[in-house]
């Protein structure tokens, strides 16, 4: 068991939590049936926490174009490109179990050219990791890159977004040291998970 | 007058925006004399609009041991580090009328070591420099160089939040190409600016 | 499963294989329950397998300072930072279980900062690091710092030896487009396998 | 007021200065109203300061192909990529009075892509930039661009000789702690300047 | 002459050294008038010195699409992308000699583009640099250059084992500041050590 | 023999040439023996060959309290890191015959910190190749270290100053493809040369 802090700050108790952080965090313990520890460290601060998860429910949970494992793919290249700890591990969970591929989330976050994607994923990955790491040098060939592989305004929006708010996301949790929970290191590696998705 | 368009992607018209973004794109209109671009490309995605200005509002808006124009110092410092040309030229205004310097902006954004600001400054944008470009570097180190400034721990959060909101920021205005509105060029370099702030 | 090919390049039959790569291989498949890519890759050139093998086994299999534990960090961490698929997840698996800790590998791969290592075994990857991304500037201060926790010369030696020789093998991994194999993923990640070290 | 050193090294007063050096920063200052604090710093070595003037004025001051705020865009994008203080806010001044444009500076400082400026001037300063930061990767296709955009041999040589020497000039701006006078961060801002150009 | 140690570790005497090393310098000395200092380095561990030396005549030693110098252009070229002093000087010699030209090593160690070379070995040599420098990066693309120049599968895999079997050489040489011998700074430079090759 | 064209652009003839220029470039012939080619390629452009030569006299040929060797340490180190072939060959050349050692400018060229040189040039190279590399990053503790070693101002303004200008130089030649002359390449690598310093 890793059983080093949660954050480098203070995490507060659930019982002096505003009343809708408390009931996000117990439908969220509710559903994973343990609560991930970016719930706990954001909580530090209840405006930001709400912001956050707004913010990232708007990218994360909406229709479109992408699938859901095709937006984690996107966490989880850049999050790898950003050498953060807590987003490799804990959505590489969430990848596999979308994807119901075991290995595809150790893939993307070492090096998205080997995985086993398609060229699509691929297209969409190396534009996200354009935005990751060198976005001022973004320019209409990366666009065009992208329609020629199906995506569509919509979709690019959402690629380039998902890659910002990780950015910012990455950089929350290396600023924390927040420390990924035991939980999710083996999360959709066992076939039984596969009736999780 | 720069007429190229505010965004690669589509802008919508403030009749056909939701009730509560037009609330507020009017009244930064009333306050400002003009909407900021970013206000109108992000309204294409009210959801993220919304969970946006949330979070640059708790951050930003916020009291705390950071002044207002050491908040504006962290953005300009980084959005120059991101060459993010919106960032840099809308937030260097803002920085000028809270700093009353209209010098300051310039100097952060091209080299904080050259700037006219004090070594507890120099120490706050060397941590946010980090933030953004090398966040997993992060070590003890950095957290005490800050406490040696006096800087606390809710500072050093609201440091580092900054830095990566406006890492998220960055990249959202590079992948739209959001142009700055003519506006911010000038804003805070006369004097009688001053009475602005 | 993933069935795309082991190898850029051709991947000999084993009975056609010298005698002495099939018997390492066979014996190497004794043992694991399986025969690792990186053995079929590399026997398209036998006399470059002896050699690669004949290295590895010098620098992995022998007594010293590090445990064995400790010489797979080094190189997982230095897999990691060279983005090499093969190595992360092979060597991943067996750090994984010598280290009797299923969450290590996944750390040190992302970020040895933030891993559940000592202080002694951070400043060991912090020079396995500098010897794989910046070999050109060690000097005397890299290897104050290993001796300030109690390393040795011939330790030092073999930190600086496993990650030159990694750096070789990530190369040629790269280079091959090496496959993992899909057992590596998940080995030590479960309590039975506490049994295997 | 920015009253800090203009030089970290000493600046010699006008009076001791031999006469041509004199003459031609009063010259400037005639000119200008005011002494442009790249004259004295660099009077503490007259023999450089002449060689430096000459070889400016044989770079910026002739006729060609490029236009002077052409020349000025080169000199302010590649500063930028250098961050160099001085020369972004003393050229920025200048290039905004030849372009009549009091933002353009702002943008090409920033990020060239984002600028109010044509393709041909893109591709100077796709070329300028690469001098600067990385022109030992200069190849044929480089020059072809230039050429598809109906530059000549001698405007080609202009582009990369002005971004070689603003590679030596921000050196030794940032060598010297140079300070920009605050006259310069105002020049070409506003309507009346106009006039100035 | 540079009287500095040849290793930063230990260097073993010859008369203590095991019978096969032995016969190996000293056949060594016998063909190249001095013993070079790599061998008396890694001669401080027997079995990787066996290991190494396989491994090099392996992939140096043997017949194949590409001559003997464009071997050790590789070996030149990547060793100068990594700053390696020990393999740019004596491999340096040992290219002048195979090419029977006294300027070639020092052209492709600084800067292959503005070498003698042909197109084929500027092909060639971006690959092998694509592998020293950025092997995760490696694509199609970079091996159909290589077709298009008319190397085949096995030439490809020896420019690239090369690439990565000096990867390994220069981080020993730099972790153990291995020293070049005198002699070889002057090898292949004068028109008689054409009748050496 | 390299024949290859001198450079990218038209080299004029010795006998078009202004006065003062061929002047300059026979005087050089009679003390080299040959016309190094950087004086061919600059007369394309006779203003900027006489300020290119006024500075490099200004800098090069002075009294101070850098010796010949030493200043041309600077030349090499920079030229190196630039990865600018006529630089480190030509200057190689000269330094060998100041340093009155064959071996010295391959080492500084390659990696100073493998070189025979003095504790004291070894700290003026590293503040060298900050200025050519990171000028924007210099700061107190550079000119500091530099002070330690008994440097004075007017030396460090000395070891900044050449390193800008090469910075120039470097570029220069990388734009022109500036071909070193073949008698460089041998210069100094002999014991007779120890006459001509």
């Amino acid at each position: 068991m890793d059983d080093r802090p949660i954050s480098r700050f203070p995490v507060p108790a659930l019982a002096h939590l505003p009343e809708d952080l408390r009931a996000r965090i117990l439908a969220v313990q509710e559903k994973a049936g343990f609560v991930p520890n970016v719930f706990l460290t954001l909580a530090h601060r209840p405006d930001e926490f709400r912001a956050f998860f707004a913010y990232h429910d708007a990218l994360m949970e909406k229709e479109g174009g992408l699938s859901k494992a095709e937006r984690e793919m996107i966490v989880v290249a850049t999050s790898g490109a950003n050498d953060c700890l807590y987003c490799v591990v804990a959505h590489g969970a969430i990848l596999r179990i979308h994807a119901k591929n075991p290995r595809v989330a150790d893939q993307v976050a070492v090096n998205h050219r080997k995985a086993e994607i398609t060229p699509r994923q691929k297209a969409m990955l190396d534009f996200a990791l354009k935005v990751a790491v060198d976005s001022a040098s973004l320019d209409d060939a990366d666009f065009e890159a992208l329609r020629a592989q199906g995506f569509g305004d919509e979709d690019i929006w959402d690629i380039g977004a998902i890659a910002a708010f990780f950015g910012m996301s990455n950089r929350l949790a290396n600023l924390t040291s927040m420390r990924p929970n035991d939980e999710f290191y083996l999360l959709g590696r066992l076939p039984r998970d596969k009736s999780r998705s």
